[in-house]
This record gives C-alpha cells, structure tokens and sequence, in this order.
C-alpha cells in the first residue's frame, strides 16, 4: 500500500523525504556488498554474554536507564569517563539526537555536498538550516572552505573517513576545523574510523566543542544490534541526555547493554577482523584499477570506482543479474560511481569474476 | 556533573524539562513498586528464542528494516494486517512518532490534565501545542467535555486505562469520542489495557483516526526489552513510518524481533500472569480500603490511593525506610496520592505489613 497523503497527517510529516535505507533482499541468495556490513562474525564473547537464563529474570524489568555499566566499558577504550559518553539505539539515533541538541539554531549547518544522505534527512525533520560545501575534484575535504565559513556556520559535520567516497581527513586538519569552529560544535562522524583511521577521540579532552560518533555496526560486526555512541565534553553529554529524555526516557534495552558490552572489550578480535578487511581492501583495489576502473582511495570497509567506459547504472543491473548486490546512488556527481562493501575473499572473487566477465561481453 | 546549560546547546534543547521516569535503584534490595513492571516472568518462549547460535550470523546484518515477521505475528493477535502494525523501541518512542506525524498542528492536542507525564513533553519536544481538560473530581474522563472540545482541538490522547490513576473509559465512550474526532486523530495508549479493560483494537476497521498504542512491557513482561507498536489504518502506519525513516532508518533490533515474536504469541502466558495480578490488586485494594485509604477502582496492573489520615509523602518516605518503593508524584490534585505497582502476593504483604506498621506508629 503506497499512502502518499492523508488528511490526518502533519504538514511536517508530509513534507518529508525520508531516507532510504540499502536494500535488505529476503528469500534471494545474493552476495551482498550493498550495505557495508562486516563479512566476519561479531566476538565470540557476544555468545557467552547471550547464553544462560540471568536476562530472563532482567527482561522484566527496565533496564538501567543510564547504560552505566555499558558506558563504562565504552570508555574505557578512549581513556575516558563515562560522563563523557552518550549511548542510543544506533549512530543514526545518536544523530538525530545531535541534530536538536547542537545544530537547530539560525545559522546553516555545514556539510559536505557528497557525504552520508541522512544529514538533510535529519534538517529537514528537525528544521535545521543547512548549507553544502563541494568536495574538491578528488572527492578530499576542501578543509580551507570549511574553516572559512566557520563565522557564519551553525556547526560543521564530518564523516570521516567520508561516506560513500571512503576518504579520510588527518587529525592535523581535524584539529584545524575545530580551532576555526570553536563557538561551535564539530561533529566526527567515525562509523568507518577503525578500517583505517586515527579516532579524534584522543583530542576531546582539549576540545569542548567536538563530538565523536561511533557505532559497533561496521567493524564490530554488530549492525543487527543497533548500538551507537558519541563521545565528547560532559556538557555535550548533559545536551545529547536532554534531547533523548523528551524523546524516549528508556534507549537502550537490556539485551543490548549486555552484548555491546562483550563485544566492545574485544580489541583483539576487532583488529583482526578489520585487519582481514583491509588486505581485502587493498587488493580488490588493484584488482579494480587494472580492470579500468578509476578507485577513490578508501580508509573504510567499501571502496567507491568508476569505470572509465562502462556506465555505472549498467554495470549495476549486470552484477544484480550475476547475484552481486552493490550500491548505486544515482545522485550529482556520483551518478557513474559504485559503493563496493567489502565481503570476504571469496565473496570478492565472486564479484571480481562477475566485473570481468561483464566487462568482457561487453 | 550537573551541567544546566552551554553555549553549545540549542536553544530548543535548553528550554527542554526532561522526563523524569520512576527510580531503578541499583544494588539497593527493595521491594519494587514503583515503576508498574510485572512480578512474573515473560513467556518460557523467550527463553526458547534466544538459545543457539543462530543470532551470532544475524547480528553481523543489518535487521529487517520493515520487522515483517514481527508485524505478522502482532497483526495475527487482532485479526489485523501487517500494513496496520507499527513497531518501535518501546511504546514511549512510538508515541514521539505520532506527536510529530499527527498533532503537530495549529490547534491545541487534547489530553487529561492527570494523565501520563511524558505527553507534556513530547509537546514541548515537537512544538505541539496542547490543552489540557480536567478529569471529574473522581479522576473518571469527562467525555462531553472531551467531545464537545473536537472542533478547535488538533488531536485527543486518552490513556486508557488512564496514568497513574487506573480508571478505565468503556468502548462506546471511546467510540463517541472517535466519532466526535472524525477529522483528528484519536490516540489511545493501552500500556495497561491487558489488566481489565477491552482493547479498541477491534473498532480500527471502522475508524480510520483511530490509532491505538500498546507495549510488552506491561502484562508480557518485557520491560528490558523495549517493544512497544502502534495499529491503526495503513495510512495512520505510514505516518508514522515517515517521521520513523526520517529519524532512524533502523528502529527495531533484530534480537528484539524475534524475542518480541515468540512472546506476542503465547496468549495462555499472557492470560495467567494478568490473572494473578488482577487478583492480587483486588486483593490489596480492599485491604487498603479497610486501612483507611481511599482507593480509585483501577483496570491496571497499580492502584492509585490516598489516605484519610496520613500524607503520602509521609508514607512515601515511611515505606522507603522499611524497603518498600511505592511512586509520589507532587503535582497538583494528586499530591496526596501513592501509585502502588502490584507485585507478587508476598510482595504485597510485605508492602501491607509496612503500611500497617506505619500507621500504627503514627
């Protein structure tokens, strides 16, 4: 049913364009590189912390509406205090929190042109004005253009590295935006940081205005569990909490706190995954160049090509036909490029044999 | 850290007064009546759906973003379709979706002036605007007062039964309400509906500004779990989902999906533990009435009562002494009122036995 009005509808709610997730195929066997999922299992640790009858007895109960124990073990990764970490039911809520708590002022918020297509989801629910500064010709951070429109700006927000270009910004330059935007608060998007990135979490204790968000669905092979955090000054903290209590006093269910906090104390097992994925990266990436295509260097678990002669619309529905799943956003700019996610090896030898040979028919 | 504002915050956000919910003592060992959880534990189904290792593989994708099978099986509970089921992190945050989908309007959402506090909230989180109509001097709803109020009002909100008072509005009241309200919505919050009262589920074919709102942390005991749906006409659903996928393109956990699944179906559960609580709430209700208390007849899983003699703030702190945790709200015409929750039949005597003491005392 495709209800596209109704006289008991807000004008708000129908004035939306809300986001359109990646496709989630049921039923069809498919190689599924379309949504950037971590090709491993989460930590082994995340089994023991499901197994026993304990949760039964918790379930009926709320859960502790601070997160305390979770927000502790998160902490303790950055060598911070857990007044300086906010939990929500994934990074996508955390923003949204964010988005009210810090940008819903009269100045635009700034952002890149090419990045995460949710941020203008959020604006336009939360009327936050908004203004888009182009990347460059590569698809880098114009960082100059940013830190120059710092006066005017509402706030700066950064994924990084960036979505779906997988380029990532130095924290010199970080640290330089965060300078230019000081009366403001920058928001670090890092749900790709540990396929390649320095976090900017280490510089929280010298910036109150910088807010780090994270999410245990990418490289903690998490992405069913729906956890995200962000990191920053107790009095962003404080903000991100009010907005949260006027929107749902409970975030976190119970199952959630114990197995987020299993498997964010398994560093071992996180370095070994992404270390897995980036080899994969690095090679599919050569591969890819050799086969013509023009691949955007990558710091997170997807690269970003463009074939220079084959349309990347056609080599989309091709590989849907071969039974690969890619992502194709048919957007300015990008319109000829494709978000590879990063599978495991044979997983990628199964598409780089399906680019071939549609290549080669071709 | 106490932190009251910042120059970072929004001033939306720092005009916030956040929801305050009930007390979840950590470590104290309290006998717990203060936050209307279910003595009982949920359905052995549950414990049935978390075991094996499956959920280990289904944790590393993302959920399904439209919880199908989830729907199917609260659909299949009201002889409904999925398309008239939505599902969300806990009823708290399915109703954040109908404040901004339905009553973010010009006129003034209606709703009791003793009712859930969070609605207050919701309305300043939105910018909705809100009128609040006087419950009868015996906390019953003033239907004509209610209906007659339709023409200028942007929406009506009844909890029913009504927070935290426990009295319960019959269906053909309801029905004279959702006929007055043609134009609006008419939201019905059944957190408690499974304790005594007749769901209006079943008029959502007849009325399509009928959106009724239930949640498993009440009678399924599920608390932790934060399960909460809404069912109404598709087009009232996708509403909803229209401000969801443009908040959070990921609302419901895929470890919440199947627990919540198993649970929803085990109605003879579900059947036996209302019963006992029913039961034990008759119970209580006249011993309190033979101690002294004026009791209000509650169709829920607490009893709402003051007593002729004693302050409720003096009992209140009296029963935190001897371990009892019973809610005080000091807001005006309840402020001499206790919110009991109904525990076990040994809690309650515990809970009784302290009452007696106290009033002995005094």
């Amino acid at each position: 049913m495709s209800v596209t009005s109704s006289p008991f509808w807000s004008e708000a709610v129908t004035r939306l364009s809300p986001y359109v997730p990646g496709e989630q195929p049921r039923g069809e066997k498919l190689v599924k590189l379309n949504t950037n999922e971590n090709p491993y299992p989460p930590s082994p640790r995340v089994a023991h912390a499901l197994a026993g009858d304990a949760h039964l007895e918790a379930l009926r109960l709320y859960p502790d509406p601070e997160s305390l124990s979770l927000r502790k073990a998160i902490a303790g990764q950055f060598d911070l205090v857990p007044e300086q970490v906010f939990v929500g039911n994934g990074s996508d809520e955390v923003l949204a929190h964010a988005f009210y708590a810090f940008f819903k002022r009269e100045q635009p918020l700034l952002f890149a042109d090419i990045t995460y297509s949710f941020y203008p989801v959020y604006c336009q629910f939360f009327e936050v004005p908004f203004r888009t500064q182009p990347l460059c010709q590569d698809f880098s951070f114009d960082v100059d253009a940013l830190a120059g429109a710092a006066a005017e700006a509402g706030g700066l927000i950064i994924a990084n590295p960036n979505a779906p270009t997988g380029r990532l910004l130095g924290l010199a330059d970080i640290e330089n935006l965060l300078e230019a935007y000081a009366h403001r608060v920058v928001l670090v998007d890092e749900a790709y940081i540990d396929f390649g990135g320095e976090s900017a979490a280490q510089l929280i204790d010298r910036y109150p205005n910088l807010l780090v968000v994270q999410t245990l669905s990418k490289s903690r092979s998490l992405a069913g569990l729906r956890l995200g955090y962000a990191l920053g000054d107790p009095a962003l903290i404080t903000g991100l909490n009010r907005a949260k209590n006027s929107f749902n006093s409970y975030p976190i269910d119970t199952l959630t706190q114990v197995v987020a906090e299993a498997a964010i104390g398994d560093r071992d097992w996180l370095d070994d995954c992404t270390g897995k994925v980036i080899s994969t990266r690095e090679r599919v990436s050569e591969r890819l160049a050799a086969l013509g295509f023009d691949v955007v260097p990558s710091a997170a678990n997807f690269v970003f090509a463009q074939h220079g002669k084959v349309a990347a619309a056609e080599i989309y529905a091709g590989l849907r036909k071969a039974g690969v799943l890619v992502r194709h956003f048919d957007k300015p700019r990008i319109s000829n490029f494709l978000r590879i996610s990063i599978g495991t090896d044979a997983e990628m030898d199964t598409f780089l044999g399906a680019v071939e040979r549609l290549l080669g028919d071709l």
